[in-house]
């Protein structure tokens, strides 16, 4: 069995990033075969974008890198689980530590964290 | 906007099953917007077998149900994350707490935890 089974989905799989330090699950991207090997060879998450039909090489922008510390794979070999150091202590393009910033309740959602960054002022256009 | 976008990806989208408790990500599965619903309700995990093109109430065979504490949303509302309590200490249906018990090395993968339960004993045939 090959480590990673990219044919099953198509070519990309999920591949979750976890803070190494804290714990916190940060985000969720796609990797096909090139992201996956690239991340392997740099120790920097590299994820398949989907909107943008490209390698993304997380940070590539914002200098907010992933640095990989381990690289995990589930049973069914179809997803990849990152545990990283994130530089910049964000992950989140909308300055948040985490993407998953936001809690679902009966009443709606909630944010239920603070911005580490301000979004303005990192993505500079 | 609705709290999770089950259209954007032919209305499955990811969601990831983290221990509440510890932090340790156990799994990641599908959800449907029924899956998403019946979770919400029930405030136990359902996703959506992709393999058997059903409902699949995490613990049906085993009794190792997911107790929800947290339901979290992405900023781009397309992935989920479940804190839970997972009954019976492991998630995986190969015996371990977390499917992710492989870690990429170098020389290929190694198992890096001991299993829970014996799958043999939990999943009678």
């Amino acid at each position: 069995m090959n480590t990673i089974d990219f044919d099953k989905s198509g070519g990309l799989v999920p591949a979750i990033a976890q803070d190494a330090d804290t714990g916190a699950v940060l985000m969720l991207a796609w990797m096909n075969r090139e992201a996956y090997e690239e991340t392997r060879r740099t120790r920097r998450a590299v994820y398949f974008s989907r909107s943008r039909n490209r390698l993304w090489r997380k940070g590539e922008e914002s200098g907010h890198f992933q640095e990989v510390r381990e690289i995990l794979v589930d049973c069914d070999a179809d997803t990849i689980l990152l545990k990283v150091h994130q530089i910049g202590g964000a992950a989140c393009h909308e300055g948040y530590a985490s993407c998953f910033f936001r809690r679902v309740e009966d009443e709606g959602v909630k944010v239920i964290a603070e911005k580490v960054f301000d979004p303005k002022q990192v993505y500079k256009k």
